[in-house]
């Protein structure tokens, strides 16, 4: 059985929106951190991968949402690795209150790239050892995202702030731009309760990107929003978002 | 003497930019909710405020950086309520090491603002009692904010996540639209050393803002820039910062 890592946390006001509830960016930030954590205590970090000329990237998330984390409570955040084939690994993560009720559940799915190539590099057992998950030959599929059909567009710029340490456009920063356009009133009626995302190419400091969205009505009380984020008309990430009234 | 109020705070990798120095939005975000948690131990916290009209606006941040907190560096985090006249409340912050030292000081000056009228309503003992800070007659005036002479300008939108549980526009994402527009080179060359910040009006979500900014060249390793952010050309708020080699 593969080794979970977990810490608290306590979420801030500021980690909120006009809600009260988590920004989806700062949920996705903090899931990493405990990944990283987790990575570092096993002697499998940053530096152990990238002296081996490769890096994790992200290629998918789905996400599970039970109840959004509230201001002010206190959570407990757990990741484990699931299982990984030749090329990909399958990665848990879960937000649950102090009591173990799951709040949130993201599965993910990590890939290794060769710094230099930019290419998809197959996962060496060196690295992945110490996490203790399950090698399996299956290629596991996340549900397919439909496509949009009609959609409305909003224009963001990759600001200074939205790149991290590792020069990248943070993973957490497209929660942001699919989002946003959706507006207030739609953002304080409507909650997420599932999303899934898939990111296929990645966005640079100083790139001009279109988050393209369209909301689908479903059964009463209900709501499906497709986005693409959008860089001349080529996509670099997908999702599929169903919202419930909060 | 005035009751000073500290938390201890680790430095996450999703609170720095690509410096891996803390986004001085995130600093501000933090020292806020270090003051609210002083106001909420001392039974002054929002509900209180907000049950006698009025509520806390923030007017003037004069920021002094000896040093930025770094990724994973643990911080103390401390504030103190230090003197009130008939308007203002002049409050510090300090962000120092676990030894003690100074990283960042913060002195900024608190309004009441009378909910309805949306006027600056006058101190009251019982708000301002259990801080115990002193009561002075003079009006401390900050230094004075040079004008910009032929600034450049970024446009910007206020986005759904820049409001917080309050529906304001939070006082940190003036500094993301103030510092953006300086660009990559600039943000990985210098850091601030020096901020002084003035809060004339509200920001509201949907409101499209543009970010004007100037650099001055100062002695050799040493900017100086001046911002001010406006809507329709009517100023909201403005900054004169000063930067140094990093």
């Amino acid at each position: 059985m593969a080794t979970k890592y977990t810490i608290p946390h306590e979420v801030t006001y500021y980690e909120c929106d006009v809600n009260r509830t988590m920004k989806l960016s700062t949920m996705i930030a903090i899931v990493i951190k405990v990944s990283e954590e987790q990575s570092d205590a096993l002697n499998r970090g940053n530096d152990y991968i990238q002296q081996l000329g490769v890096t994790w990237i992200i290629t998918h998330y789905e996400i599970f949402v039970s109840r959004l984390p509230e201001a002010n409570e206190k959570v407990q955040v757990t990741t484990q690795a699931m299982e990984y084939n030749k090329y990909f690994c399958y990665r848990n993560f879960w937000i649950t209150t102090e009591d173990g009720e799951e709040l949130v559940r993201i599965e993910s799915i990590f890939s290794l790239m060769n710094y230099n190539t930019r290419k998809i590099s197959s996962v060496s057992e060196k690295i992945i050892a110490p996490f203790e998950s399950e090698k399996i030959t299956k290629i596991k599929r996340p549900p397919k995202i439909e496509s949009l059909e009609a959609p409305d567009s909003v224009p963001y710029r990759v600001r200074f702030y939205d790149i991290d340490g590792n020069h990248h456009v943070n993973n957490a920063v497209y929660l942001n731009w699919f989002i946003d356009g959706l507006g207030y009133d739609f953002l304080t009626t409507y909650e997420p309760e599932y999303m899934n995302i898939r990111f296929d190419k990645e966005v640079e400091y100083g790139n001009q990107i279109e988050s393209l969205f369209e909301v689908v009505d479903q059964q009463e009380d209900k709501k499906k929003t497709r986005h693409a984020i959008q860089i001349a008309g080529e996509t670099y990430c997908e999702a599929q978002i169903l919202w419930r009234k909060r």
